[in-house]
């Protein structure tokens, strides 16, 4: 029998998405998912552009075209870094992608050599975790801290470090985000060391509290790479993602995207073009805000009503997620397997963590449920997590 | 400055894009192009489709969906293999990628270690050169006859390698067909050596002359992958292929493919399939060959009135290319640079060459041109070839 490639040969199905089959069951509420709420999706606005775009583009919607992506929606990404940023990014700087997650697999590999060191967040993004697994990276990683990373444990981590992959604003899974000084200082150690930085940005859009913060990328842009995606604020079904590079890092990645599928779906592309084209986008996005704060907000409520005290939940200010850390000792894999059985489900957390630690932590999706489904899978989950508390830690402790 | 990965350090752009660049001058008559004919895409019903979609789904064509692909479509496309060859294929074996391209990169990933020797054909598809070149293989290659590939030096070629790479039918860039009786041959061999085998069949739906065949995959499945697509059948822009594979393999596809892009767009896939659906796939698709079959009638007609005798051309019964032989020690890539300027392109052989070799070949497309493109292009260029053989064979050899 021939054998696989070495780099899959230990490979792995994504937990959570075998998690996901679990609670296919519509009877289990389920927070375990990081899917966008589809109440917010424009799905009449889409379908008058997807008509315009075949009326007016014809065959030219459907035929092959640039390996670099849709020069119309590169513009439009590059006037709303500098509207919400005021931030210079030229169109040629963008780089469309099938999804954020096909820019996690380009710069995996033209970054990453089988051994060099990546530094993640702790817990950090399980799909990048992914991305950069099937290129074989040593793994270093830095705690994250309620406002950032703990800044000498990253200075630590990034001597001789290949690249740093980090979500700073309302991260997947901790809902964190990196305050102001943080940013500074991490722009300054990237400089100090050298190391090339993929700053991942799903959700800065999402930010329904305080104030939004341009992105590190914005303070340093030399051997820097910025990620956006569509997925948050349109619709996920599109795979529409960016890279944001320049120079040599931009050529090599133009390259990687010929080999991996020559270009991003055209008529995607201009479908969602002419989507934002056609609406107002600021009042689109504000509305998901709303949605996703006043979701977020029922669900802290319900946490602070069923959970016992000794529980610690993080504060987001923005994004899809919170991140709940259990009494040391308790394994949120056997909760997990305890509150199947209440119809109730959530991702446990040791599957963010490189390092094999965080099987007392697990992660909640507050944007894809209603309130009342909130309301009645907090209190299921805080009866789970009180029953297990009850039972000593020897009833919830994993294998 | 931190360094790229070596896979990517000597990474070059697709040559043939940056040919394309060059003929967007819209007084060139290019040849130069894979490009299916738009005048073959169904616009309209591919309209009616979308509307469709969007109305009848809703949110859910919007949404994240499966990293295997839209059941009702790999539902269509094993009905598809059954009804054309008799072959049985079940849904679940079926992966549905990012166009065919992703398929060739997913493979790639899963088979290829650095080193690991895999053999092409020799003209090969430069498109899965470019991606496997990304994981630094060995290459070996077999030579094509007009009936498929020299026996003995595949024999040769297959010992000890990782896998063998194939285009069956109407061959990227030969447009060369294997026979029934090398098909078999070939299946015979692949069982001898136990070699992985990836068959590519982007053109089987195109046969404009001649009988059917079946792929060399239903004849020797274990340890083989079967490559599909919908960009020569409905529109390349989708971005919709497949991979049939089983066991094993899939399982390993289907992680690769998440880690690569999580999956391909749905409403792509929900479009596509709608429009397969609803309409008349048999008469959609014969009117594709028949507007081929006459396009590649009009190039050889003329090929015949124009070219030199000493100049060999293919014969495809299907497919998009002809492939053209220049007598010995005459460059292609120095007859290019003549016949920019007699305003018509073409894609010169040699990127189509792991060994270094094809000097004296090219590459013509006959799907993307009007009659009197052809008619008048193929004129431009038999002149310049003569005007090439006149001067002597060191005014057109290469550096």
């Amino acid at each position: 029998m021939p054998q696989f490639a070495d780099r899959v040969a230990k490979a792995q199905r994504s937990f959570i998405r075998e998690i996901l089959k679990v609670t296919a069951d519509p009877s289990v509420i389920s927070f375990a998912g990081g899917l966008p709420n589809p109440a917010a999706f424009p799905v009449p606005e889409i379908a008058a552009a997807a008509a315009k775009v075949l009326y007016e583009a014809g065959p030219s919607a459907l035929q092959y075209s640039t390996t670099e992506g849709f020069l119309p929606l590169r513009e439009w990404i590059a006037a709303r870094y500098k509207k919400r940023m005021d931030m210079d990014v030229k169109p040629s700087d963008i780089l469309i992608t099938t999804g954020s997650q096909q820019a996690l697999d380009l710069v995996a590999k033209v970054i990453v050599n089988a051994g060099d060191t990546v530094v993640m967040e702790k817990p950090g993004y399980l799909g990048a975790i992914q991305a950069f697994t099937i290129f074989r990276p040593a793994w270093r990683s830095v705690p994250l801290e309620d406002d950032g990373p703990d800044l000498d444990a990253l200075d630590r981590a990034l001597d001789g470090a290949k690249l740093f992959y980090a979500v700073t604003s309302f991260q997947n899974p901790s809902g964190l985000s990196y305050s102001e000084k943080k940013r500074a200082a991490v722009a300054d150690l990237l400089r100090k060391h050298g190391t090339f930085f993929l700053e991942d940005d799903p959700y800065g859009e999402l930010r329904f509290k305080g104030q939004a913060l341009p992105p590190v990328f914005k303070q340093r842009r030399e051997h820097s790479m910025l990620l956006g995606t569509f997925s948050k604020v349109a619709a996920p079904g599109f795979r529409l993602g960016w890279i944001v590079a320049t120079g040599d890092i931009m050529e090599r990645l133009v390259i990687a995207k010929q080999a991996a599928d020559l270009h991003t779906g055209s008529l995607d592309q201009m479908i969602v073009h002419q989507f934002l084209a056609d609406n107002d986008f600021e009042a689109h996005v504000a509305r998901i805000r709303d949605l996703y704060g006043a979701q977020c907000k029922t669900m802290q409520a319900a946490i602070a009503e069923h959970f016992p005290a000794n529980v610690r939940v993080t504060a987001p200010e923005g994004g899809m997620f919170l991140w709940v850390t259990l009494p040391e000792g308790v394994s949120a894999t056997e909760l997990l397997k305890r509150s199947v059985d209440c119809k109730v489900a959530f991702v446990p957390g040791a599957a963010f963590y490189v390092d094999g630690t965080g099987e007392n932590t697990l992660r909640l999706n507050f944007s894809n449920a209603d309130t009342e489904s909130i309301r009645e899978g907090i209190k299921r989950l805080g009866a789970c997590i009180k029953a297990c508390l009850a039972d000593g830690p020897k009833a919830c402790q994993g294998a």
